[in-house]
């Protein structure tokens, strides 16, 4: 009989574990750091696997590739990376790739390297039987230190954007039937496509924050990404950094054209793949933040308590007991 | 009717022609360099598939786990890395995957860094069909740039070992039939399950180079490893270096054990993963250093001429025409 098997603990609980095999003063976070005598780099490896993360149905090669960095920059941005110095590439690839297949993904991967900086450094590529594309991000830890574990209770949860959209995109570009009793808006279609397939990244983020910031003492804040979902975001923070977050339901920014419904919340929560950022500041730091970048909202705070979340409207804790994040 | 498959022009030539993505004065090379204010750091990435490097015949999870890491050293290594950083490791797993076997794979990576150098700095897990492991590893630049591009006519050509071993361990573990005529030596036997299972990694080559070095002003040397077979290695070195090696066949150094005949040779000259250094030196460094540790062996020249390998027993040449490398 089998002992254990990844199917029941997941991926989550997986790296969770691998922790152990790091060393005590090593923390696991979006980012990997390196301390250098001029400055720290911060290091981040994402991979994006064939039938787990896409398909030939739901993005073109081009779309991948600025998928691909985007998601990477996403994690250094988290990590408070004021810079990307560059990428390398692992590829593994079907041999009946086609040659315009590879050129499409380099295409995509360098136009998000022009928006948002850095160069591709090296890379390699094997052979296999399913696509898949790696990518080790480096870059630069700026002034604030963005990390899971720096959250406490009483701080305002923000994020810098509105969630759903990718999962929506997924969805309608891979003909999956979603709900037959709503009829999207072309707005909201156009604009979910666009969110699954050329993400964007908060670029204005991390010089907002220092923009607004009174106390020049704190030096680091809570948080993380939401790439696996605006639910697994505020979790991560929660156990992390120890404390229980309250999420008000109805503060959640939302697309003005999202349906109404159980279905369209469990879209909105456990969709992932948003990028947008999740973090926690003192109240007066949120609310000027909110004031300079009208984008970021306030969802909810922080409180002294065990790990978790909570709705403020209590009604609405059901929809917590929904499975986390699986990408598409 | 598809234009261009990878299939008809393989690994070797798509990483090349990937090249051109890349800024113009970064080089393909073992390794990417990113240059700080105090001291540049080299970037690595290897990757190993399921059923293309290794399978679950062939190899434990613990011996994957310290080759994977030992694959990554060998490349920072043979780009002049004098101390390794520290790896992230990208994990992709069958949801069947149970712990023992990412606990094994974990204790072998361990091993090697205890052994090598470097931390375990983060990673990332995903789930897909077949098993791969990523692995990025960030090394110091030493005085010496090692670089492909760097062999010049009228240099030594050499090795730190003896190359076929790995080979003939992979077809041992996976009862592959190589030579039903030949009787193997038990000691033979032993060693090459060794060099596939736990290959090592010559770890004072660079001290010795420096002991060695007569002549102060040179910092760069031709090199690269021999983790896709000693043909490739030097084939590799004369195309980028631009010119043309002569081999000596007498010369190579093999185990007193290795038997004769054109399959022997073969798997001696496109086995792959014995991670020995191929490098190039003046002849009096070459001397030198060939005194001072006994495993390193000349085993030709570079000269004037069209990149390219040739025998120095011109019979020998038919060898040359075959395949190239592929991973087990």
């Amino acid at each position: 009989m089998r002992k254990e098997l990844l199917k029941d603990i997941g991926e989550k609980e997986l790296i969770n574990r691998l922790g152990k095999f790091m060393p005590k003063n090593q923390v696991l976070d979006d980012c990997a750091l390196i301390k250098t005598k001029n400055y720290n780099l911060l290091v981040n490896n994402d991979s994006l696997v064939e039938n787990v993360h896409f398909n030939e149905i739901s993005i073109s090669p081009q779309d991948l590739g600025w998928k691909a960095v985007i998601s990477n920059i996403s994690d250094l941005l988290s990590s408070g990376s004021k810079k990307t110095v560059g990428i390398t590439i692992s590829l593994i690839l079907p041999a009946k790739t086609e040659w315009v297949w590879v050129e499409e993904l380099y295409k995509g991967i360098n136009k998000a390297l022009k928006q948002y900086g850095g160069v591709i450094l090296g890379g390699d590529c094997s052979i296999g039987n399913a696509k898949m594309i790696s990518i080790t991000a480096l870059g630069i830890q700026g002034e604030l230190k963005l990390r899971r574990n720096a959250c406490k209770p009483g701080e305002i949860i923000l994020t810098t954007g509105i969630h759903g959209l990718s999962k929506l995109g997924f969805m309608i570009k891979s003909n999956i039937n979603f709900d037959n009793n709503v009829s999207l808006n072309e707005k909201l279609i156009s604009k979910s496509i666009e969110h699954f397939c050329r993400p964007q990244v908060n670029q204005n983020f991390l010089e907002n924050l220092l923009k607004t910031r009174s106390n020049k003492k704190i030096t680091r804040i809570g948080c993380t990404d939401s790439s696996d979902g605006l639910f697994q975001a505020v979790q991560d923070l929660a156990i992390t950094s120890n404390c229980k977050a309250i999420i008000n339901y109805e503060k959640i920014p939302r697309d003005k054209d999202w349906p109404k419904g159980k279905k369209w919340d469990e879209y909105y929560f456990f969709g992932g793949e948003d990028y947008e950022l999740v973090f926690s500041l003192p109240k007066k730091w949120a609310k000027n933040l909110c004031k300079l970048d009208k984008n970021i909202n306030e969802i909810g705070f922080f409180t002294n308590g065990k790990p978790s979340i909570e709705f403020k409207d209590h009604k609405k804790n059901k929809l917590l007991k929904n499975k986390p994040f699986k990408h598409f």
